[in-house]
């Protein structure tokens, strides 16, 4: 006997318009190795924004339906239709993360020790009132583990954790982070405290740099400051960072980080090379808060890379094994160093008005939407 | 005893100016594994002019000194004294690569099978009348093969096969160059024609496509035409190239590269992934005949990199069996794969002329000088 619930669905039309809407939609009973669960919790990531909201311009949103079943409206630039070419007419459903409760399994023995179990899942669909997947996506949480606490264990711990692996990987010893007072900066500082990692936190403001000083952060440069370039250059120097995960994407951040580490490196140097520094400089892009073009200087000679970062490629990379390591850690150290923080809880319909979505919409520091797919 | 000559200087100094002059040297006797090297020929390469007129403001150049003895000078914009910082009141000799007669030997085996040879050899200060230098920075080349066809034996040709070797390692199996018609650019479509590599040649001139259609080429596309994006996707799906290099660094080409990449894989797709297609696509940049800053429109995912790319560190990461295997080669085929033309032959004296630097020092495509330091 399937299961029927409420879905989140976002579809690009091809009169140039997305919609966000609520589907009721048929569970299936889970195969041999699934599960199927009931969704308590998932929060807003700014990687689920890109699938939910696509290239909508924001300013043309508007509410239609009805309260039980609220239907988003918006228009998309023409130019930047052939962008979602590949979803067109595609209802899609959204969501990379949740947590909840096992209330069906399938046959195998995997699928049967998760019945009745609060678990972490990953995989997409889970703005839903259900979610029906492989045993392989789901991460039993520890006995008292709320669906609550652990439902940003997938995307959140395993960004931070990854980009420290990735720092060991390539051969580097301290990191740079943008964006640093993000619920994901936030974790990342506790990671390379509990880990002795050094890391220098960029914030663009004065609050963002006092909330990581208090958590214990040792270096916060803050990009709006007259001085950017020197704090960043003496930070760089001081902990040896030659690699920086750029949430940001846009504008010359990246470009600036790497002038900076090519002058820390340069200050070490004895002999002038006039192709710089032999130091390897790396900055990942991980994200695109500012969605403006990236603009490098190329003042930091020829031993530089930046590149795409993501989590699922990385963990393809790494493989299985260390992946169910790091897995493992944040079951253990989700109240703790992986603990996700909330400024408001929204039921499914809530997540399609107009006033949360102006709030989760901005990807605003601090802002951090919940949603709790039950009520 | 010491042998007398001439050698290219360049000095910045700090009142802000540079200056290019002709300085009686004495150059040492070999020591054990060493040479002395009549320089017969030597080339000026792109990558000579960023040590010899460095940041200087090509418009303020002016002639000094005598007829024997000419004085080049010209102004550094105050900003760019921060560029050239290390080298400041130095002298420093010029020249990456030449070729000549060894006309006195060392007390090894190695150095004297050298003596009365004519070699091509790397390693800087060639602008002048000897040189002094380590056997294995010399290449010995074949009976028959003179100094002038020798003296570009180690820039160009380890470079066209540095870009082919990395193309492999690194997982690629066909390769876009730009400003392709340069005489790197002639040497790599010859490279790839004899090892059946599949290369994508971007020019920006109607008479540089001719040039390269004429040498065999079959993929070339040109920047300046209205369907250069069309062109270029099309014959990066045509062959399949993921890496490219790219010698102008600035503007938005590295980005236009890149987005076609994502373009030709996003065609071959048959799933929508909103992070872009998984097709790891590389860029690098291993000249700056842009100086303007590089402009990353990010509408290619999130599998891409652009990063550096220059021939030593190549030669060192490869290893010396491989760049001895490499050398090989060259010496072998130097009148055919890496033959090198020349439109003028100059001296030690001509090279610092205002009519001669206006000409080489702007790196015009199919414009290559041959200095003549004996002339």
């Amino acid at each position: 006997m399937t299961t029927s619930g409420l879905q989140i669905r976002s579809l690009v039309k091809d009169d140039n318009t997305l919609e966000i809407s609520l589907a009721q939609v048929e569970f299936p009973v889970p195969g041999p190795d699934e599960v199927l669960v009931r969704v308590e919790a998932a929060p807003i990531n700014p990687s689920d924004l890109a699938l939910l909201v696509g290239p909508a311009d924001p300013a043309t949103f508007r509410q239609g339906g009805t309260v039980q079943r609220p239907v988003l409206t918006a228009d998309i630039p023409a130019a930047a239709m052939r962008l979602v070419a590949g979803r067109l007419n595609q209802s899609l459903p959204v969501g990379n993360e949740g947590a909840g409760v096992v209330v069906a399994a399938g046959s195998s023995a995997a699928a049967q020790a998760l019945l009745g179990r609060t678990i972490g899942m990953v995989g997409g669909e889970m703005f839903a009132q259900y979610r029906c997947l492989h045993v392989n996506q789901c991460l039993a949480l520890e006995e008292g583990t709320t669906a609550m606490e652990g439902a940003s264990c997938f995307v959140n711990p395993l960004t931070a954790l990854g980009m420290v692996e990735t720092m060991r990987r390539e051969g580097h010893k301290a990191l740079v982070h943008t964006a640093a007072a993000s619920n994901l900066g936030q974790m990342l500082n506790r990671v390379c405290l509990a880990d002795g990692v050094e890391l220098v936190n960029v914030v663009r403001k004065v609050e963002q740099e006092k909330i990581l000083r208090e958590l214990g952060a040792k270096y916060v440069v803050n990009s709006s400051a007259d001085s950017f370039m020197s704090d960043l250059t003496a930070a760089i120097k001081a902990t040896g960072a030659t690699i920086a995960f750029d949430a940001t994407g846009g504008g010359k951040l990246a470009s600036q980080i790497l002038s900076c580490m090519e002058a820390a490196a340069v200050s070490n140097m004895q002999v002038y090379n006039r192709y710089g520094s032999d130091v390897f400089k790396q900055v990942y892009i991980y994200g695109g808060l500012d969605r403006s073009p990236t603009v490098l200087t190329r003042n930091f000679g020829f031993s530089w890379s930046i590149g795409g970062w993501l989590l699922f490629p990385f963990l393809q990379k790494v493989g299985i094994e260390k992946m169910l390591e790091l897995r493992a850690r944040v079951a253990r150290e989700i109240k703790t160093t992986f603990a996700s923080h909330y400024t408001s809880e929204i039921s499914l319909a809530q997540a399609l008005s107009l006033e949360a979505l102006a709030v989760y919409g901005k990807q605003a520091t601090g802002e951090k939407f919940l949603i709790r797919p039950q009520q």
